[in-house]
């Protein structure tokens, strides 16, 4: 069977380096062709450089670019050192960089990759939307080449930065906006789904004792980002949210979705960044989005820790 | 031990009949010092006749006074004959209004009924908060004559009349914010918990079983009721939206609830009338609201059934 | 001939004052039944009390009744000491209130007035529009017994608050909103036309020389209420905003104004509160403000002089 | 002298094609770096079709590039054939474009213009501002490269297309907003300008009787032009907006303009799209924008008259 050409455009991140893992893990099933990064959560420098230290890590050899320093019309959030630290990858030690810097943006790989490609492609945004809005305002003569957006954002019911919002689709609002609203098929891993995906402790040491060298690092970046999950959230486990947009793709069976319409709220006093999802259908409007609720949680954990033991 | 005194401010409505029903039911509890009507959902004239005819129906001889025809600030939503019928209140045969009409405005007994009283008074508002937007805004003096709302309104995860908004709140969203910034303490009876609060098709006739007059026209006006929510909401039994916000006054330990702060949306393009629940307190804003999100729905039926078999 | 039936709800306020002896100088043409006042500029305890004393200096025995002391949905502004000082009226000295305080608050005053009129009655709004809001919210059916609204407020191409808002309209959109869609007539003293409607410092004088009580008094608080407009906003006099509402009524032909669709806008992020006027008639909606824009200045100057002249 | 770096960004439209003569009379003084195209007012295939052709006419050899189809966010408003008829540049017959279309995109072309450049260019953008919200997002380190932007657009005190929105800023708000949030100089052509800025048709006739080929094709261009203007504006000539952005570069001297600070309305319901102009500074915030709100109009004309005269 033919791979799946993959793009994830992130912003590492600690769920987006164990995202990463997962995706470089199953070799087997994706052919990524570009990693993307974007700021907003943190600068797009630190976010650059944390996905090319991982994919050291990793041992991954794909192209990695500079995407967006700044929202496309807003100006930036910030505040997520308490969640990522100041490194925006704070915790385990990780290499430096392999090879030569990119010499294209984000951007412009982007438009090469999807030039180039015959299967339309896979992308995972996990970080603001910023490079995909970017990228569909200027060509949206390359949307016929992107198959799905599987991404990380927004909830049905919930947000984790304002009482509506969540923070990859506040953090660019308008972005977001131009992705919901292509017309392209979008998978939506949001809160509602991605709390329900957690590690335990006693989980995370099982996945440490798979022994390999990303495992461990996993299991390290688990050990630094459960401390904001525990001590702030209260939550019972370290909730991987960036993952469950790849895991989808692994293993669609241990979600459950329904396809709602779903528009972005850009203007709302209280509700800016709220992914406004219809899920009675009471708008009548097109189902553009596949709102996943539920994940089989012991079937999530035991597919990370296989997948993991695959890597170096 | 001094009974509640008690206002019930309704669009009469199905459910808000079953609601005064229930109210009349606890004469051991509940001093019921008037009914107010408001319109939005049905014209005020219907609303207004259609809670007279309830009240002879049950035999409760209290002041009911016609009240708002019209939103404060925005034109009337309309749009709810599918759910109750032509009438406002289709179904069973109702008795006519008994004794004169009531002078006074809903605004003037509201005042009246406030004035007098010693001990403040707790208020139930069934529909949209027309009623009670004027009252604050006009008589801010009379706040500490009311001990606290249970309302039925809003929801946190979800709308029924868009996708973000309850019909009670979109319909008056101006007067909502004005009730739910006015801090006086506020129970919220929600779609959250409203929607386990169903009667089945088999509960319904234990209920019609009681054999008295106001079992029996409760029954039918499920009959009636149910109808919209089995064939349009494709729900499990009759949704009782109203009656919660009087069993909670019965009895607070079978709902369950949150203290949060809420705001109500009144100019987000996709999400005005919704009630921005900030259930994880991510604002850091005075919690002014007891969110009720679930109810023992085998007690709620219990309870309603062998209240209403205490009416005539 | 008739003499026109006269309510003034105003917040004074220097100009407010000086509007309020411009009616009570026309006793040939009006007949003042009420003066309410509202809060939002300063307090409504101030400004009722100031509303008093100023009815004390011109011998004006007519009914004056304290209004809203809040907005009816949002906070108030403030921040007006800078114009009218701590007191809302500092300056001259003034006589204290005559009488008894009126037992009625505005809103049970304008009720009763109008229930009592024969002929429809025109209101000069000359502050926040609060009282008007919850009037016509609360009693729609006393629309018919109001013949027309000369306001001061709005303005088309400028705010005197933000850059888009005129105080009056900011300090409660919302109720500016209720009068603006009521379907009553509107004529719109706006900003356009009152800073066109400025006394200078040698008018000013010309007034003084009256030589009565009420024009020195007059004259007195144009010094003050000039500093402001000479030292802030760099005015070449002391702009008369509120006195333009009640001279259209004694001299239309001396205004300039052109009928015009106005919306009130209550949820912009820079636009709040302001008057958005079709000039041009873009919206083809119904013409339901006539927008004032200019005014002949010398006569408007002139008749001040000779009618405050008439005055005690 | 150096000669002044220019690139115009533009939707012929017959004030845009008036706008392209106008700067290539000047080739003295400008040095026409690219013509870029923009859809909104009409799709971009016309748009794109219509300044080629218009350079062909000129015989004008720059680089002219397609640009963006839609805004950015929102969907495209279209409805402009009533002004500029059905091919966007209705009336004179042109010639057909001349020489290879560009292989680049107007995004393409403007990056490469602007990375290439010693002096920092000025941009004069005359349509929707979707192309420099495209560029200033995608690469805001090209910033630096632009040393100003003369825009036709908005209007501090009237819309042209609803009661408070011009149509180049409506077309595509958000564009508009990163725009003028950018930081960089913006000298602003709005409607109380552009309104002045009219030629009657006395003068339209000297303008023809230049005899020149391009003089001919400009007043048979606002014979066209001038049928909006007289029979549906009721205006006493015929306005050229967009000339007004390249005119204010040659002859700044004949125009009046003030530093304001300006904020694009991005969410009002009356509002949306609307120059949002600080005119008296009540903001406080910095003065981003050179409002431009008189023009000597004889001289307009006259340098107008003159300018055409010089090309072929």
């Amino acid at each position: 069977m033919a791979k799946i050409p993959l793009i994830i455009d992130c912003d590492p991140g600690h769920d987006d380096a164990i995202a990463l893992m997962l995706a470089a893990s199953a070799s087997d099933l994706f052919d990524i062709k570009a990693v993307t990064t974007v700021g907003g959560a943190q600068s797009v420098d630190k976010t650059y450089y944390n996905a090319r230290r991982v994919l050291a890590a990793i041992g991954l050899d794909v192209p990695v670019a500079r995407g967006a320093a700044q929202p496309m019309v807003r100006k930036a959030l910030g505040g997520t050192e308490i969640v990522h630290g100041q490194s925006g990858l704070d915790g385990p030690a990780l290499p430096e960089p392999e090879g030569e810097p990119c010499p294209l943006t984000a951007f412009e790989l982007l438009c090469q990759v999807l030039e180039e490609v015959e299967e339309p492609v896979t992308i995972c945004p996990t970080g603001p939307m910023t490079n995909m809005g970017i990228l569909l305002a200027v060509r949206p003569d390359l949307k016929k080449k992107i198959k799905q957006f599987s991404i990380m954002g927004g909830g049905f019911y919930m947000g984790n930065w304002t009482a509506a919002a969540e923070f990859n689709i506040l953090a660019d609002p308008e972005a977001a906006k131009i992705l919901f609203d292509s017309g392209i098929p979008i998978i939506m891993s949001g809160l509602d789904v991605t709390h329900k995906a957690y590690v335990t402790r006693e989980e995370n040491e099982v996945l440490r004792q798979n022994g390999n060298r990303c495992s461990v690092l996993a299991a390290e970046l688990i050990d630094y980002f459960s401390r904001y999950h525990y001590e702030v959230e209260k939550l019972p486990g370290c909730t991987l949210h960036d993952p469950c947009a790849v895991a989808y793709l692994l293993a669609p069976e241990i979600f459950s979705g329904k396809p709602c319409h779903v528009e972005i709220d850009v203007d709302g006093t209280y509700t800016l960044g709220k992914t406004v999802v219809d899920w009675f259908g009471h708008t009548g409007k097109e189902k553009n989005v596949l709102v996943l609720y539920d994940v089989n949680r012991p079937a999530f954990v035991k597919l990370l820790t296989e997948q993991l033991a695959r890597l170096r």
